[in-house]
């Protein structure tokens, strides 16, 4: 259905009729990935639908097809960034075996906010190169928010439930916990980002903590 | 001197001699002020050396007189900022009183990095305009260095003079706290810009560590 609209209802040039296998998805990825790299380099001034295009390898023609309008093509190319880092983050938290601890899933989770590979450094400062677009435009925020959805009332969870296991003391303050140690993985994003920190000393401030909360039990 | 330069070396427009009491300084500062507006609704994109001009009200030929290029500029709106950032921070540490607590001291330079006020508010928002620059480009990334010169170290001498004096239990690790305070200072900023939590749970959340490891003792 998709691909037939993408043949049917724009007139492209015959040069750029893709082949049947590249499907509209893939499409779109690419050309959000050519955003993502353009915002990585230079912030979002760098993200013109003309740069954009050639960056990604189409024309600007096509690039319009795919997304539309410029705040569309923001907006479509961080949706599919988002997406991405749910399937990467689920795929992290999978590899931590059949039962992990709930210690070891809060971990994974305040990992998953830390530039500890590649991947996850590309996509902080992607959003990084978004951030003042998501104090002034409600629809980009909305995205963000989604990004991490309640993060801090997650991991306050999975203490609260480590605490009724017997693995957190019962004096810990869950909540407040919980919001300190998801405001520190932040920070420590930001300073790995500016290299004021190194990753693996960002890993250990964190591990500090978690044996301060969990350890005392 | 300098206003002399401004008068014989650039050709400026009649109408655009400025009176004598408006310096330098003064000038530049506006300017400065106008790149900061600027950056606040829609990022470094909305800084052109003739958008810049425009909402400070001054030509473009001025504003190159007084900055040059745009990288100059960009660097230069920055500096300033830094430099009125470090006074309103000594201004606020002058009012916690004669002979603060260390306590005071380190809870005051947290909160420094908090969206407390307006003026707090829009300097982080103007940092976080410029920061995928400061990942691309040495002259900001120094600029950017500067401006927080070693807080964790900063945090970690006081506490550490703290323990040394009685008020932090000798079983708490300074460099480590310190490096998680500051980090969740930094990462307090960005959530409450994002509006995901409150500027009164923020200083909640940190009082109740600040609590934590000057009350034990």
């Amino acid at each position: 259905m998709i691909l037939l609209r993408s043949h049917h209802n724009v007139g492209l040039d015959d040069g750029e009729r893709m082949p049947r296998q590249v499907n509209h998805d893939e499409r779109r990825r690419q050309i959000a990935a050519a955003v993502w790299r353009l915002a990585i380099q230079g912030g979002l001034e760098q993200v013109t639908l003309r740069q954009a295009a050639a960056e990604a390898g189409v024309s600007a023609r096509l690039l319009q097809y795919y997304f539309g309008t410029r705040d569309q093509l923001l907006l479509g190319a961080l949706e599919i960034l988002n997406n991405e880092a749910e399937q990467q983050a689920k795929d992290r938290m999978a590899s931590l075996g059949e039962s992990p601890s709930m210690r070891a899933i809060v971990r994974g989770v305040l990992l998953e906010m830390l530039p500890l590979d590649e991947q996850r450094r590309d996509r902080h400062v992607v959003y990084a190169a978004y951030f003042v677009r998501f104090l002034t435009e409600p629809a980009l925020a909305a995205v963000a928010r989604s990004a991490s959805p309640e993060l801090t009332n997650l991991v306050g969870d999975l203490i609260t439930r480590a605490q009724a296991l017997g693995d957190v003391a019962p004096d810990i303050d869950t909540a407040a916990e919980s919001a300190f140690l998801t405001a520190a993985a932040e920070g420590l994003q930001t300073q790995v980002l500016l290299g004021q920190c190194s990753p693996e000393d960002a890993v250990s401030v964190l591990d500090r903590q978690l044996a301060r909360i969990f350890d005392a039990a």
